[in-house]
C-alpha cells in the first residue's frame, strides 16, 4: 500500500512549489525513532511531529533520561540539519502511564491529558524538557506543547522550560538558548485566541483531529455521532483560517499535523488559506506534493475564498470536489 | 437561602432598565411545570428555558402526548401572555431514557445527545414537536433546539417541525403557524458560524456551561481539570460577543440561559456586550436586576470594550472585580 508510483517517486527531490512559484514545506509525522530513517525516501523535509508518547507507555517507564536522550538523538541524527519538532508528552485521558494510578474520567477527551497532565507532574515534564534541551545542539530541534487552551497554560509551560534551562546551565549541559517553542492549536479557545498565543509562540501546528472533535463537540470514535466530525465544517475552516492569519500577523509560521494535512482533497484549500507547512504520514507526501506542483497559488486562493463563503460542509465538499475534478481528474476521493 | 431582601423585593415589578434607559429582559429557567407558579414573585418576565427532560426520565415514559400536553399547558397558563421558551429534549450522554437501551460511550459529553439523539429518533422527536404545536395557541410559546452544531442539523430539525405541522393540520389541531424556533448556542462550531445559523433561527440562547466545556475542552465535572473552565476566558468571551453580534446583524435577539446569565459578577459585562435577555434561576433575578438598574449602559459598554482587549481570564476577572467594587461595593464575590 505504500508503493509509490514512478511519477510520484520522480518528484521526491523536487520542491513543494506551485506552478507560480509559491513554496511550502512538507514534513513527516512519526511515532517511533526508527521511522525517521524512512521518511526521507518520501521526500520529507523534516519531522513536523514526533509523538514522544511511546517512550512513556512501555512498562518500566516513564523513560529514564538516558533512554529518552537516545531516542531523540536518533531522530535528530537521521534528519541531519532538517528540522525536527518533538511534541512533549501527549498522554492522559485513556492513555495513562503504566505505573501511574489510573484516574477514572467520565469524559477523558475533556480531561486530564497532555499539557494539563504534564503541568500537574512538573518533575516528569521537566525531565523531558531537560532531555530535549540536551539534544538541542545535535540538530535542528523544536519543542511543541499539545492541548494548550489559553495563555496562562502556555506561560506556565514556558516557565518549566526556563527552569529546565537553568538546571542544564547548572549541570554544564550545552543547549540551544534560542530553541523554538511552538504549540498545537487543537482546542477552540486556542484557535479563537491565536492572536494572543502567537505573541508567546515561535510557531503553530494545527491539530485537526482534536480541533474537529472539540469544535463540533463530537468524539470521532463514537459511531452514533461521528458523521458530524467534518473537517470542512465552516466553523472548523474559520478556526483554521483564524489560526493561520494570526500566525502571519505575528510573524510566525502555521503548520498542520492533523490528518487533514495529508488528505489530497484538502491540499488546495490549505494552500489557499496560507498554510506554511504540511506534516503527515510520510507515504502521503508524494501525492500532496504532486497536487502542489500542479496547482497555482492563485487558483487555490480563489478556491479558498469561495469555500469561506459556504454555509455548510456539503457545499464546501461540492466545490472542492469540482475543483479537483477540473484540475486533477485522475485523483478521486 | 431564597430570602429576598426588602430592597430586592421592592424592585420586583420595576423594569430591568439601566439608569440611562437601556432595557433588557429577565426570565427564569425551570425544570418542573409547578416551578412556573413561583417565578413571578421574583419578577421573571417569562420562562427563558423550560427543560423538558423530566417528562422523559421517569420510568414508564417517554411521556405520552397527553402527559406532555398537560405539563406544557400548565407552564403556559401560569405565565399568561408572557413568553415561554421550551427546549426540546436535551437527553443522551449520561441521561438516557429509562426504557432505551443504554449506549456505552467513552465521552458522553461528545456523544449521542440532545438534538443528535432526537434526530435519530424522529418519531419521539415529532411527538414532542406536535405536542408543543398543539399548545402553541394557549400562550406565548417558543421552541428551542439544544446542541445545534451546524446548519445541516438545524435544517433537519426544522424539517421535522414542518412534518409535525403537517400532521397537526391533517388532524385539525390548531397551532401558531408563526411559532418562533430558536437554538441554543453552546458548541464552538455554532458560535463560530452564528451568522449562518441566524439566517434560519428566530432567536439564540447562549448555553454558557456547555460552551465553556467545549471551547476549552474541559469537563466541568472533572476535579483534576475543572480549574480551566473559566467563562471569562477571552476565547469564550469572543464566542459570546460573536454570537450576540451575529444575532443583531440578522435582526434577532440573543439570550443567555447558562449559569453566567445569573452571575451578578457577569451582569455588567453581558449588558455591555449587548445581551438582550438573561434567563436564570428565578431567585437570582432580583440581584441581577439591581445591578442593571444601578448601572449605565455606557459604563457597561466601556467595561466590555476593555475586557475584550484582555489576554487572560485573570486580567478580565481583575477588571470586572474592580468595576464592581467601584459601582457596587456592597456586592462582593
Ligand atoms: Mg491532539
Ligand atoms: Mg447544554
Amino acid at each position: 500500500i505504500n508503493r509509490i508510483s514512478d511519477e510520484l517517486h520522480a518528484i521526491r527531490d523536487l520542491p513543494a512549489e506551485t506552478l507560480d512559484g509559491y513554496r511550502v514545506c512538507l514534513k513527516a509525522n512519526i511515532e517511533l525513532p526508527e521511522e525517521a530513517d524512512h521518511v526521507l525516501k518520501y521526500g520529507a523535509e523534516g519531522i513536523g511531529l514526533y509523538r514522544s508518547e511511546f517512550l512513556f507507555l512501555t512498562p518500566g517507564y516513564p523513560a529514564e533520561e538516558e533512554t529518552q536522550y537516545q531516542a531523540y538523538r536518533r531522530v535528530l541524527e537521521a534528519m541531519g540539519d532538517r528540522p525536527v519538532t518533538i511534541r512533549t508528552l501527549d498522554l492522559g485521558g485513556d492513555k495513562l502511564l503504566p505505573n501511574l494510578q489510573s484516574y477514572d474520567e467520565k469524559n477523558p477527551l475533556l480531561g486530564w491529558r497532555a499539557i494539563r497532565f504534564c503541568l500537574s507532574l512538573p518533575e516528569l515534564f521537566k525531565t523531558q524538557l531537560k532531555t530535549l534541551l540536551r539534544c538541542s545542539t545535535e540538530g535542528n530541534l523544536k519543542i511543541m506543547f499539545p492541548m494548550i487552551s489559553g495563555i496562562e497554560e502556555l506561560v506556565n509551560a514556558i516557565t518549566v522550560v526556563e527552569e529546565a534551562k537553568a538546571e542544564c546551565l547548572e549541570k554544564g549541559f550545552p543547549f540551544n538558548e534560542n530553541i523554538e517553542i511552538g504549540i498545537m492549536i487543537e482546542i477552540p479557545s486556542a484557535a479563537m485566541t491565536a492572536d494572543i498565543l502567537a505573541k508567546k509562540s515561535d510557531f503553530f501546528s494545527i491539530g485537526t483531529n482534536d480541533l474537529v472533535q472539540y469544535s463540533i463537540a463530537v468524539d470521532r470514535g463514537n459511531e452514533k455521532v461521528n458523521y458530524l466530525a467534518q473537517p470542512f465544517h465552516p466553523g472548523v475552516l474559520r478556526f483554521i483560517k483564524r489560526t493561520i492569519d494570526a500566525a502571519h500577523e505575528n510573524g510566525i509560521k502555521a503548520a498542520m499535523c492533523g490528518e487533514l494535512a495529508g488528505d489530497p482533497m484538502a491540499t488546495a484549500v490549505l494552500l489557499g488559506l496560507g498554510l506554511d507547512e504540511f506534516s503527515m504520514t510520510a507515504s502521503s507526501i508524494p501525492l500532496v506534493k504532486k497536487i502542489i506542483r500542479g496547482s497555482t497559488i492563485e487558483s487555490c486562493r480563489i478556491l479558498a475564498e469561495k469555500i469561506m463563503e459556504c454555509s455548510s460542509y456539503q457545499h464546501v465538499t461540492f466545490l472542492v470536489e469540482a475543483w479537483m475534478a477540473e484540475h486533477f481528474p485522475d485523483i478521486g476521493d
